[in-house]
């Protein structure tokens, strides 16, 4: 028997101290108390349960400290939940055979192997880095991804003693813009640089033009149509400026590198879990990948679109809660399923608030439906109310049954919300002239007397009817 | 054949020139030209479709002009869609048999009848006044409901050349309370009176409770279980106090009436149109009455409620909008069906945003459902960014099945909006667990990684199991 095991006692090793392993790990410990399951959760960094989400408000100054980005501490695990958190500990391997990991204590080099009955991968997800030299931060002074807590720190101390004017952001998605944000607001004058034709692909180009608009006005420096192509240091091996593929110089004193991620999974891999197309975990609904006593969630793992029926990776600490507690549920005894994602996001640009859910036009051909969509323009509230906002409302419909299919929100303040109504209709299937007649509410504060996405609803259970072929109707 | 019907054009006449009724005239015109159909509505007053929900605001000075409040003016109804609307037009009396309606002019005293085809009662309601002389603003200047602009008008009147430096509101539900906030943004001081033992008796007791505590908090003076008795009058007919059935007396230089409304039917019932168990006029899906040729929609009519399956009345602009949509479309030529409603309104006291959907705990039992429930307190965005605010959401399930009945929000800035999204999900008949799996959207600044009403599924979910039988789990 291993070292430390107690007769009787089933144990859990959980591999990523963030959302998805300490939800896996809190949710068993509800079914399974100490006497009946012991909880080894390993984490390589210091903290716990971050939110990585949170970093670019801690850069720009609205989240004042550290600390207030950590949901719960180890110790909080350890002594609430008899949950043996071994922070700074990195995993090295996973033998799937003798079902135990081996590991490393970072601070002191030791090394140890530890049994699991059952195993929660949750590595979670790496940024993506461009193949270019010192855009992994590591021989480049002042180049950083946004992505742990550490990055954030390291980015504030840059900030605070080098006195920077310019910063490139490369990637103009949630993280990148984000960020620029951040770092304008600490009184950097930032471009943001994206390959694409447009800001936040994930939206329709007819959307996407009005996040555009919104970055420009803000201040923010945009070029689109244009890539990273070399990072330029002076003599200290300080990154000084950046050239973009089409021969550009930009000022720099530092980059973002805001290029998305992709799943961490060197250790399943290596240990012959099976990965999916999107190269991410195959897992089943019961978040169980196909080897016995091996589980995975959160950004390592692929979810099932529930429109399009495909794998998707989707890096998200929503997912990774809600994954990591239908692994941990299962784990201690109950049942739990995970249905699947939808693509539901949210930010916010400077006053622009930007939404989606469903799929995209181009999303939804490329999955083989027929589309009808349209755009609104309405207030946030009645036109007459003070504070009215402009909002721009999406909605995509399947040709001939009107079932929607994707929303997209560009507004101002009190805009994006409206995208969980969306997103729950959609979830639930409903059709253009079912969502329209949704009971929701109205008030002035809160809306024209018909809220701008069910107006969306009308016009899209319209044109889905003006869509059909005569005499079809 | 009667005077000004052209041959074989059909005819539609509408009784009543606002949200339902306009609504109706405006759908049948998208279905069929004036070529095929002649639509004549006529309407008591000067205004066709109003936002009687905005006089509160008009009345406190947040919306400026009278006209700000009306959506569509008649002449926009006759010269973009050619609809015959006769203004200040009262109809009389409804001849089901000979299919017409007889009409006077309030300002000529000229009467006509007018014959229909189909014919769209689209009445409204009228404020409730309680059994007290006086309380009908007809013989005591000062007392005012809050139901058209006509009484916005008048209390705006009334403030302006009155020097009023106090009021009392009867009646602590929506209208009452916004009104009570609107004179006391013009220097009144209020005292908001209501026989009930809370403010919006729409909530559960531990909701409404805190309310009260935002209505206490916001200056505005609160007095519950006690109700109006008297209006008391000084010598120039203007009323200068209240006495309330407890004894107590109240200075009020201002009484608003806010107690409700009740469905205006006088003219249907006298045709001999059934009305239901709400006293309001019974229509089915369609929004046809039961007799030939005769459609309602609005204030007027009972609506199914789709949880308890009982008629309700809910009085709201949003269904009066559809209604009148669905009954528009079947004129013109097409098919559409009210499916009910669920009961979600939304107001705002100061600060604090309240709302409400599906059942309350009375209501659920009345209606006999076993009910579980759960009330959750969290913030507005990411607990660690800026202006993040308290929120408190009840959410009420049915015992066993875990389906979700009913939805209650009290919070601060940018709560109110997420019924909207409960009010989808109960719409679909989601379970607390359907619903905790949702994609809904996440991001700092506009919630914590686990929404508020996500969160509140969750512990309702837990609470459902919790609540079963030792061993039915």
């Amino acid at each position: 028997m291993v070292t430390g095991m107690v007769a009787g006692r089933a144990r859990m090793v959980v591999i990523g101290g963030d959302a998805a392993g300490m939800s896996a790990a809190s949710q068993a410990r509800r079914g399974k108390g100490p006497d009946l399951l012991e909880i080894v959760a390993f984490e390589r960094g210091p903290d716990t349960s971050y939110s990585a989400c949170g970093i670019p408000y801690w850069i720009g100054g609205l989240v004042t400290g550290r600390d207030a980005l950590i949901a719960r501490t180890p110790d909080v695990f350890r002594l609430r939940q008899q949950i043996d958190v071994r922070t700074r500990t990195l995993v090295d391997a996973i033998d799937t055979t003798a079902r135990e990991v081996r590991v490393t204590e970072l601070d002191t080099g030791r090394q140890y192997s530890e049994r699991y009955d059952d195993l929660v991968i949750a590595t979670g997800s790496v940024p993506v880095t461009p193949p270019i030299p010192g855009s992994d931060g590591s021989d480049l002074n002042g180049v950083f991804a946004v992505h742990g807590l550490g990055d954030g720190e390291r980015i504030r101390t840059h900030l605070e003693t080098g006195r920077i004017a310019s910063a490139v952001v490369v990637g103009a998605g949630y993280v990148g813009l984000e960020t620029a944000e951040a770092l304008m607001a600490r009184g950097v004058a930032v471009t943001v640089l994206d390959h694409a034709a447009a800001p936040m692909t994930t939206l329709d180009p007819d959307m996407s033009e009005h996040v555009a608009t919104a970055i420009k006005e803000s201040g923010l420096g945009l070029i689109l149509g244009d890539g990273l192509a070399e990072l330029v240091p002076d003599d200290s091996g300080r990154v000084r400026a950046v050239r973009t593929t089409s021969g550009r110089r930009l000022d720099a004193e530092l980059v973002i590198l805001a290029l998305g991620v992709r799943p961490e999974v060197a250790l399943a891999e290596k240990a012959g879990i099976p990965l999916g197309p999107t190269g991410a975990i195959v897992v089943d609904r019961r978040m169980r990948t196909d080897t016995p006593g091996v589980w995975a969630a959160g950004d390592c793992v692929e979810s099932t679109h529930l429109l399009s029926g495909r794998p998707v990776n989707v890096a998200l600490g929503t997912h990774a809660n809600k994954q990591g507690r239908v692994a941990g549920e299962n784990i201690g005894g109950g049942y739990a399923a995970f249905p699947g994602v939808l693509g539901t996001a949210a930010t916010k640009v400077c006053r622009t608030e930007v939404a989606r859910t469903g799929l995209s036009t181009r999303e939804a051909s490329e999955a083989g439906f027929g589309v009808v969509s349209v755009v609104v323009e309405s207030t946030t509230r009645a036109g007459y109310y003070p504070d009215a906002a402009a909002i721009r409302v999406k909605l995509i419909a399947e040709r001939g049954t009107g079932r929607m299919l994707g929303g997209q929100i560009v507004g101002y303040e009190e805009s994006a919300k409206r995208i969980d109504i969306l997103a729950t209709a959609i979830w639930n299937g409903m059709t253009a002239q079912e969502f329209f007649f949704a009971d929701l509410s109205y008030a002035p504060p809160y809306s024209p007397v018909l809220d701008p996405v069910v107006i969306a609803a009308r016009q899209l259970h319209d044109a889905v009817r003006r869509d059909l072929p005569q005499g079809l109707e």
